[in-house]
C-alpha cells in the first residue's frame, strides 16, 4: 500500500515541575520557576521542536492540592499561553477554563484573542470543575450539582460558538474613500436568553483565524462522555487498561456517531512515560521517584479522588471497602473516582501501593522503559482502537519532555506513525479538524457608547 | 540648585489606529492591523525605546461606537499585553479592567500572573463601565446604578489587594530535603464575605514582583474621585482648560490628604499631540484628520456623552439648551459628559464644531504644533501643578508615536524633565511608588482536590 498510514497526534500536557508528584524534590526538576515564563516558553519551543500538535496546560480556581508538599500558585493559562505565543509559531496552545465559574463573554473573548494573538493556534479544554474550594472563591459555599454543572456547560458553548460567529468573516470592509469600517449586516446581536446566561452579543473581537478554538473536553463521567459526544472535537481522559481504553472509545465515538459526528472527537489517553536508556534505568528512575514521594499528600490526594478521609488506617492495608462511596454519591470528579476505586479493587492494592501507582499520573496510565518500549507503548494502543493520539505527560520537566522529543519522537517517524514536519499553520490543521463556518448573520444596530 | 527637577511620567494610551476618530481613513494609519499582535509589539517597543513609564489599553465589554465607521473588535487587554511582555523589557504594562463585570478572584489572578510574566511591569485601571450594552452581555437588562457601581469597585479592590497579598513573600520554602514545598502558615484564606462577594481564598499565584500592580483609575465624577483619592496610584483624566485641570488636581490630592496619602495620586490627564515639522504642517494635518470625520458617527459619539439623541438637530447650531440633562441624571460616564457640555456652553460651539472638537480625543486636550511646542504644552501644565505626568493619545499610529518619541521626547529630555534611561526594572519603579507590603498572615488548612 502507498497511503500513508494514520497519523498519531500527541499533545504536551505541561505542569511544572512534572507530573510525578515527587518531582520536585528530584534533582533534574525546577521546581523554583513555577512562576517564570521562560521555563514554560523554553517547554514550548521543546514541543515545537518535536512537531507535536499542541501543548496544554490544566487549570483550576483554587490552591489544588496540599501546598505543603507539592508545587503550587503557578501562572494563568490563557495570560501565559499569550506570552508563548509570541515565541512560538506552529505549536498549538491549549488553555483549560471553567464554564461553571466564568462568564461566556469574557471567555470567548479571550479564546477569540488567543487565536489571533497565535495565528490560529488556540484551543479550549472545556472543565466543569469539580471542587468546593472552588465555589469557595466564587461566592458559593456549596458546588453546584455535576448534572447542572453540564447543563451549564451546554449553554455556555451555545452562547460562545455564537459569539464566535457573530462577526461574519468578511465583516470589515474597511472602505477609507467612502467611510466604511465594518458592514453592521455582517456583525450580529445572538440575542441569547437562556436558564444560566442572557448575552446580547455580538462579540466585540473580530472573527479570527480558526473561527472557534478547537474544543477539548476532559471529563469521562456519564454526563461527561454525553458533552463530548455531543460537542468536543478533542477529548483527554484516564485510562488504566488498553480493554477500558477501547470500551471509553468505543462508547464515546458510538454517542458522537449517533449525533451524526461521525469520525469525532479523538481520542487522546494520557501517558506518563518515564524514559531511560534502557529499561533498567527508567526503572531506577520510577523507583527514585516512587522513594521520593511525601506519604502525607499522597494519601491526601487519593482522600480526595475518593472521596473519603483515609487518614488513619493502616497504610499496608487495602482501603476498607465499606468506607468507599458510589459514582453516583460523587458530586466531584466522578470519573477519576471509579478508575482509582476500580483500579484498587482488581489488583487489591494497599493503600501505600495505590499511592505509588498514582504517583507518576494521578490515574493516568505510566509506562517506564526505553524509548522503543514507550513507542511500542504508543502504537500498541493507537492500532488498537483506543486512541487517536495522547496526552503526554512527562514525569519530570524539562528532562522528560526533551527525553520524549529526542528520542521518542524520532522512534515514532521511523515507525511512519507521526509528521516530521508540520503540514499547516492551525492547531485545527494539526488536529486535521475543519474551520467552522460563521453561521448565518442576522442585522443589528448599535449604539454608540465610547468616552475613553 | 544642583537638585534634579521634578521628573514627568509618560504613559502611551495605544489605540487602532490612534484617537482621532478619522485616524482609520488617513493613509498613514493601520487600521488592518486591529487584531495583528505585531501591530501593538511594535508601537510597545517604540514606547520602551522613548523611555516612556508604560503602555495602556483601554477597554469596553460590548462593541463600543457605531462599527460601521471605525475600528472595533480588537484584542482584550490583559491577553494582548502578555504577548507584549514577552518582546519588551522595561515599559510598564497597563490593562484597563472592570469592576462592574468581574469577579476579583479571576482578576486578581490574571494580573499577578502579567506581574510575574513582565518581571513586575503591570498596571490596571480600574472602571467601572459606563454603558448598557455592556451590562446586556452579562445577564443584565439594566446597568447598575452609578453610585452602586463605586461600591462594588470598592470591595473589588478589597478583596483583590487581600488576594494579592495572601501569599507571603517568602511562603515558598522548596526544601526538597524534608519535602516542604511552601508554609502554610505564610499563605492565608482571606475569608471576605461582603455585600458583592464571598470570597475564601488564598490566591492560586505566589506574590508577585511588585505585590500589586500599579493601581490606576480614571473616572473623573464625585464618586470617582473619591475612589481614586482613596485607593488610586494614578489617575487619567480628561481636561480641557489648565484651569479646569489645576482645580481637579487639587481636588484629588486634597481629597487624598485628608485619607492620609499625601502625594498620591499621581495626576495624568490625556493630551493628543497633532505634530508637524512645523506649527503650519500640524495645522493642515488636523485639518485633514478633520475633513475626514464621517459626520453621523460624530454625532452618535456626541449624542452618547451628552446622553440625548441629537440626530434631526441643525448640525450648525447649537445643542438646544433644553434638551440637555443635569450630570445627576446621567448613569453613564458622569464626568465627560460634564466636560463635554461645559465645552460647547463655553465657546458657545454649533454641533459640528464640537465633533470637530472631539474628533482628535474624545473630551481630551488636543495640540498642534511643532515638536517644541508639543513640549511647552506639556511643560506648563505641568510646572503649573496640573499634571504629574502625561496620558499621550496620538493621533495616527504608528507615525504619531513615533513623532512623540523621535521629536518630542528629546526636547523634554534637554529640558532636564524626562529621564533618558530608566533607572528601575518594575512599573512602580517608573512612576517612584513603593511595593506594597503584604499584610500579615494567619494561617490556613487547605484540601487536597487535583484530579487531572
Ligand atoms: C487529562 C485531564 C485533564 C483535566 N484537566 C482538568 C483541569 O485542568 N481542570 C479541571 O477542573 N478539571 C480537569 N479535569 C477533570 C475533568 O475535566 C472534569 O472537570 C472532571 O473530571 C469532572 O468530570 P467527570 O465527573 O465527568 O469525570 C481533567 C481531566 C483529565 C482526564
Ligand atoms: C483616559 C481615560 C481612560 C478611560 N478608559 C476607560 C476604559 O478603558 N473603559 C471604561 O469602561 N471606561 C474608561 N474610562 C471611563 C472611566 O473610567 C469611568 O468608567 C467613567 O468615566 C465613569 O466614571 P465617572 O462617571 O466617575 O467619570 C476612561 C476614562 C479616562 C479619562
Amino acid at each position: 500500500m502507498s497511503t500513508e498510514p494514520r497519523q498519531l497526534h500527541l499533545n504536551a500536557f505541561l505542569m511544572t515541575p512534572g507530573h510525578h508528584d515527587a518531582a520536585w524534590r528530584h534533582p533534574d526538576s525546577q521546581p523554583h520557576r513555577a512562576t517564570d515564563v521562560t521555563y514554560f516558553q523554553q517547554l514550548a519551543q521543546t514541543a515545537e521542536r518535536g512537531k507535536l500538535d499542541s501543548i496544554f496546560f490544566a487549570d483550576g480556581l483554587a490552591v489544588w492540592g496540599r501546598l505543603r508538599s507539592n508545587v503550587s500558585g503557578g501562572l494563568e493559562p490563557l495570560t501565559l499561553l499569550a506570552a508563548i505565543a509570541a515565541v512560538t509559531s506552529r505549536v498549538g496552545l491549549i488553555a483549560t477554563a471553567s464554564t461553571t465559574f466564568n462568564e461566556p463573554f469574557h471567555l470567548a473573548r479571550k479564546f477569540a484573542s488567543l487565536d489571533h494573538i497565535s495565528n490560529g493556534r488556540a484551543g479550549w479544554n472545556i472543565v466543569t470543575s469539580g471542587s468546593v474550594t472552588e465555589a469557595n472563591n466564587f461566592n458559593l459555599e456549596e458546588h453546584l450539582d455535576h448534572a447542572v454543572r453540564y447543563q451549564r456547560a451546554t449553554e455556555f458553548l451555545e452562547v460562545a460558538t455564537g459569539l464566535w460567529d457573530s462577526w461574519a468573516d468578511d465583516a470589515v470592509l474597511l472602505d477609507k474613500e467612502s467611510g466604511v469600517y465594518a458592514d453592521p449586516d455582517r456583525v450580529r446581536e445572538i440575542q441569547h436568553a437562556g436558564p444560566f446566561f442572557q448575552v446580547r452579543g455580538p462579540l466585540n473581537v473580530q472573527r479570527s483565524p480558526q473561527g472557534w478554538p478547537l474544543l477539548v473536553q476532559a471529563g469521562s463521567s456519564e454526563d461527561g462522555r454525553e458533552f463530548a459526544a455531543r460537542h468536543a472535537e478533542a477529548v483527554f481522559t484516564a485510562q488504566q487498561t488498553l480493554e477500558d481504553a477501547v470500551a471509553f472509545a468505543k462508547d464515546v465515538r458510538a454517542r458522537a456517531a449517533a449525533h451524526g459526528r461521525d469520525g469525532l472527537p479523538l481520542i487522546l489517553p494520557g501517558i506518563c512515560p518515564i524514559i531511560g536508556a534502557t529499561e533498567a534505568e527508567a526503572r531506577a528512575l520510577e523507583d527514585e521517584l516512587t522513594e521520593l514521594q511525601v506519604i502525607d499528600y499522597g494519601l491526601a490526594q487519593l482522600s480526595n479522588m475518593l472521596n473519603v478521609d483515609l487518614s488513619g488506617y493502616p497504610l499496608d492495608q487495602p482501603p476498607p471497602e465499606h468506607l468507599l462511596p458510589t459514582e453516583q454519591e460523587v458530586n466531584g470528579n466522578k470519573s477519576r473516582f471509579t478508575l482509582v476505586s476500580d483500579l484498587a479493587r482488581r489488583e487489591g492494592l494497599t493503600i501505600r501501593q495505590i499511592i505509588a501507582r498514582l504517583g507518576g499520573g494521578r490515574g493516568h496510565r505510566v509506562v517506564a522503559g526505553a524509548p522503543e518500549q514507550i513507542a511500542d507503548a504508543i502504537e500498541s494502543w493507537f492500532r488498537a482502537g483506543a486512541a487517536d493520539g495522547f496526552n503526554i505527560m512527562p514525569p519530570i520537566l524539562p528532562t522528560g519532555l526533551d527525553a520524549f522529543v529526542d528520542h521518542v519522537v524520532p522512534e515514532l517517524q521511523r515507525r511512519g506513525l507521526f509528521r516530521t514536519e508540520y503540514t499547516g499553520t492551525t492547531l485545527r490543521d494539526h488536529y486535521g479538524l475543519p474551520r467552522p463556518d460563521a453561521r448565518s448573520t442576522e442585522s443589528e444596530s448599535l449604539l454608540a457608547s465610547s468616552s475613553l
